[in-house]
């Protein structure tokens, strides 16, 4: 995330975190450079558009904490890393609720182009109130409501990036000596319930057309979306039951669409065991319970500085992300205290660190993809960049000679890259059926 | 302009012409890095949220003549540029009315950290009813509301940028162990007649907070404005005497305030007067009287698909740009027709080259700084990067030679490279107010 403090908090006061540095180019630059060096797939830029204030009705404590908080434009750190680069694919959250969806298939479009196809965009819908706020309006949409209309957003942005150029229409214009020919350019007219728009799209066809879809809603309705639209999931770790029935779901729903399933994980890896607690014991000096109250505050929707350590906790309904709360309701048992909650806090975080030898998080990785179907993980920062570092160095070639990672990047696009297919989405994904229309739109006019 | 037809319509088509790389970040890195060796203030992006379809009530014409359609969002291709260079400043054209000021000012505040303080913007308000329809509205506001709400909007982001985090916010911060103070950080509460706002500002402060303002409205009500909120203004060419008594008022009705004012220009430089003559020829073979055409439509706001050759055109009163109208008609005379257009047209638009030897365009840009009191030029590109490289490498050292052009960069940001002052903006600009707010903040908590 582009700023100080992200999952795990307090730890950018370790001394070896450079996380400070995230207003900075070079910053950026630098964690793409590692990552491809590491061969992984991707870089993962989460998004708020509101600050953490629900905790003691202020967010005095993010900003204290830097609880992502000043936060940047994710989008706007890609293009360097692009430079930076040749493989790293970029997945981007972007909250559609507050985008003109001309625009943000236009800026999704030109990512495409600059980075040759290693566009992703993670769709979100928000959560938060303070958001709301900040756009002019009273609060936000309730949860389901959010849904539908990210239904009606995504048909747009499809129509747009799928529906309007047909994928000729530069080579059948350099026919005739133009530079585009205009009878394979589709208008798109939208008269929806929240939405009209009557244009073309503004861009030629990018590589991936659609950038890779993420998608992270585990509620019920969440789940419904992600099995439509997603290619990749996002899921939270907890139990590997719990984890497992989620991914199951998923798949199910997915029916005949694959689905790049990944579970976020936090390693603290050494090459030792001891090593590793030695390293977990440092990191933790530097965990901030208060920043982690007010992020979980947040995501939770409950004030957690309204409530004694052993007070009841009082979970009702949330507009807030419904899933973490089911999740903790089952975690803490039907009473549950703000005592219980800390008690999770490990890093600054209800994210659980692996800590171990690089082998036994091997091991553990592993263990997660047997028992949970996971087809890969989503690792967050603890200090960076020496985490990432600690990955590529020690962890990485093991899974490799394991067989279970790659020892070079597959060429093409990311999605490409992720599947083994593509460049563009194909049927029964929801999107190709706008390139179907486009292909046969010239008889029309 | 992030596309392959920008003014000069039709150049793309010259074989030494690049512009078809548009898409790819090499074109734009290899473009800034040229512009640095060749000590520009800066790289200026315009952009239109629209296609240029009055001409013949349709895009096709724009299309062929790839006449700014297809077109990248500008802002993405900073980045990447920043990394690339060092002192290059950057003013990227964006359409307040479609954008959200909460989120703008993110992305603007983005920019500016990621750039070291090289951000620019350059503020328009659009004028292509294809824009409004793109959003969803049947048409776009008429001429003057649309500065009203640029102007409520100016305040609101102004508060954002400058009002919202103080200087020290930071430093305070980290006195205490914290990251910021947020007695520091005042939320910035608004309800206008188009906006309402109740928010911090996400972003830290900027090197620049406010990046430096550019704008381009030659009208009446398009002069108050930039009279206000401007730092430079770009004028268009034409008569000496026309763009002489613009820039007078412009710098009275500023007031104390300076202005950097750049006029348009297109130059054809040779070593001699002869070569620039013969590749004037070179490039006007290549040059598009269509897409000229539909361009000019779009800008005049007539169709010109619906003239004879020497037909009367019916200039009446129009949303699209103001002064172009204005200028158009005084050029022309009280009855003029699409012949008087076209034979306007050298270069594929009726803004005329500057053309001759090295010594000989020298002597031009000079005499428009002396003529018109102009401070410098808005070039715009015939066969890019050669007519750049043409520029660099012939006519800015016989201007170093005669004193007027600098030697090397001044240090410090793009506002401070411009004008010797800054980083911030300084009374009695608008945005400085509610900097004072700000800085007075704590008391009220």
């Amino acid at each position: 995330m582009a700023c100080v403090g992200h999952i795990q908090q307090g730890l950018w006061r370790h001394p070896r975190d450079q996380a400070t540095q995230y207003n900075t180019l070079e910053y950026w630059t630098g964690m793409a450079r590692t990552l491809e060096r590491g061969l992984f797939d991707g870089l993962f830029l989460a998004d708020v558009l509101g600050v953490y204030d629900v905790y003691g009705n202020s967010p005095d404590a993010a900003i204290r904490e830097a609880a992502q908080v000043p936060l940047l434009d994710p989008m706007l750190l890609v293009p360097a890393m692009a430079a930076a680069t040749q493989h790293l694919g970029f997945g981007i959250t972007c909250n559609l609720a507050y985008e003109t969806p001309y625009l943000f298939a236009r800026r999704v479009s030109t990512l495409d182009h600059l980075t040759g196809g290693r566009a992703g965009w993670n769709i979100v819908t928000g959560y938060l109130d303070s958001a709301a706020r900040a756009m002019g309006l009273a609060a936000q949409m309730a949860h389901d409501d959010r849904y539908d209309l990210a239904d009606e957003y995504m048909e747009l942005v499809y129509a747009l990036w799928e529906g309007s150029w047909a994928d000729d229409a530069c080579a059948a214009g350099a026919a005739m000596g133009a530079y585009a020919d205009p009878a394979r350019i589709r208008r798109v007219r939208h008269e929806g319930p929240q939405y009209r728009l009557d244009a073309i799209h503004l861009v030629e066809p990018s590589p991936q057309r659609t950038p890779v879809l993420f998608q992270a809603g585990a509620s019920d309705r969440g789940r419904r979306f992600a099995a439509r639209h997603a290619e990749c999931v996002f899921v939270n770790g907890g139990p590997k039951p719990g984890v497992a029935a989620l991914v199951a779901d998923l798949r199910r729903q997915a029916a005949a669409r694959p689905l790049c399933i990944m579970v976020g994980a936090t390693l603290v890896v050494g090459r030792t065991e001891a090593e590793a607690r030695d390293k977990l014991e440092d990191y933790r000096r530097h965990a901030s319970v208060e920043g982690a109250l007010a992020h979980a505050s947040a995501s939770l929707g409950i004030d957690f500085a309204r409530y004694g350590m052993d007070e009841p906790v009082q979970a009702g309904p949330t507009q807030a992300i419904q899933s973490n709360v089911d999740a903790m309701a089952r975690q803490a048992g039907p009473t549950w205290t703000k005592r219980k909650l800390i008690d999770q806090f490990v890093l600054g975080s209800r994210q659980p660190p692996i800590v171990g030898s690089a082998e036994q998080v091997a091991d553990a990785l592993m263990g997660w993809v047997t028992d949970a179907d996971v087809d890969g993980f989503n690792l967050s920062r603890t200090v960076a960049p020496e985490c990432l570092e600690d990955v590529i160095e020690l962890v990485v070639p093991i899974l490799q000679e394991r067989g279970v990672y790659k020892r070079a990047y597959a060429p093409g696009t990311y999605r490409e890259k992720l599947f083994g297919a593509g460049p563009l989405l194909a049927p029964p994904h929801p999107a190709a059926a706008h390139r179907q229309v486009a292909e046969h739109a010239n008889a029309a006019g």
